[in-house]
């Protein structure tokens, strides 16, 4: 498009961000360089920013500007609770029930052989430390009902159970085949009270 | 999402990009820090740099680094056609065909009185001037076939033709490839009007 290598390589760069094709960017590049200029550079100033400060929680692996995320940091969550769960999306889909009280891990993805994903991507070996930390009495698996979802949930079920772990799994309150954060909250809620 | 100042203003930085909500937003910005923050690292030096050079034509209004892009500085083009398109990548389009050897004008927009844009958006005033040089013979509107883009080229035509200049548009008609049969009434229909 046009005269610019400038424009060309801000192009590529849009073209990086997930679901953004050649004809997307293009667009993109237009509107910001046409009709939003200060959005350009307030979008270039917080990429910088948030790769500068954002990090993971020493304890969950949730994002995070300090060495413990505020949750993990918060004196009256229950710590005997674990809930799994697979991105920050998630953790905020289930906070907004205001059905759990205790603490979290993100596992930041699921297991996904196909995508070269395995169990060091996902934290297996901390989530496993955590669990076994003494304080944690349950671990509740809340990743998604989907294929990857499931099988992410079953090898962590099979890790924890063998070192005598209590773990259940979200109710099948959630519909088969959906992503927590596109599920109604009190479908969530309910089935986190009827948790197996 | 999750417990990071930066990260919202990250998520809200995206959402400035057109065609981009809150849920996308979220999830390109999860994509970056987890998985591509050289990525974003590279957009962020994009979005500046375009920012700091790509400016307008002085001639022809499209994106550039110069004070005159590389077509209208090109003595080889005819200077005596002048094709009128609305965005860079109209411009490109006609480009592709190799069928056009004349100069351009980019509106970079249409006239849109509903969305507030007006002539002086459209740079109508400099297209006017740049038509009435003295060496432009023939002015080829090229603007798109939607409702705006007709109205866009109808306001020009006006303006132009009382100064006495030679105005046409780009023929309607049937796609080339097309069967009859699939093809929607009002294009056969203008391809019938328009027959040559
Ligand atoms: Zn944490
Ligand atoms: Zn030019």
């Amino acid at each position: 498009m046009a005269d610019s290598g400038s424009l060309q390589v801000l192009v590529e760069g849009l073209r990086r961000l997930p679901g953004v094709g050649a004809k997307s960017a293009s667009r993109m590049a237009f509107h910001l360089l046409q009709h939003d200029r200060a959005g350009a550079q307030a979008l270039a100033r917080a990429l910088t920013q948030a790769v500068d400060h954002v990090r993971h929680c020493a304890l969950c692996h949730t994002f995070t500007e300090d060495e413990i995320c505020s949750t993990c940091a918060d004196p009256r969550r229950d710590a005997s609770k674990l809930c799994v769960v697979e991105t920050p999306a998630d953790q905020s889909a289930v906070e907004r029930t205001a059905a759990f009280k205790g603490r979290y891990f993100v596992l930041m993805g699921r297991l996904s052989p196909l995508d070269g994903i395995g169990p060091r991507d996902i934290g297996m070996h901390e989530l496993i430390e955590r669990a076994c930390d003494g304080v944690v009495q349950e671990v509740i698996l809340a990743t998604n009902f989907t294929a990857e979802g499931e099988a992410t949930a079953h090898a962590i079920a099979s890790a924890l159970k063998s070192r005598g772990l209590a773990v259940t799994r979200l109710a099948r309150g959630v519909p088969a085949g959906s992503e927590l954060e596109y599920v109604d909250l009190s479908t969530i809620a309910h089935a986190l009270v009827d948790r197996r």
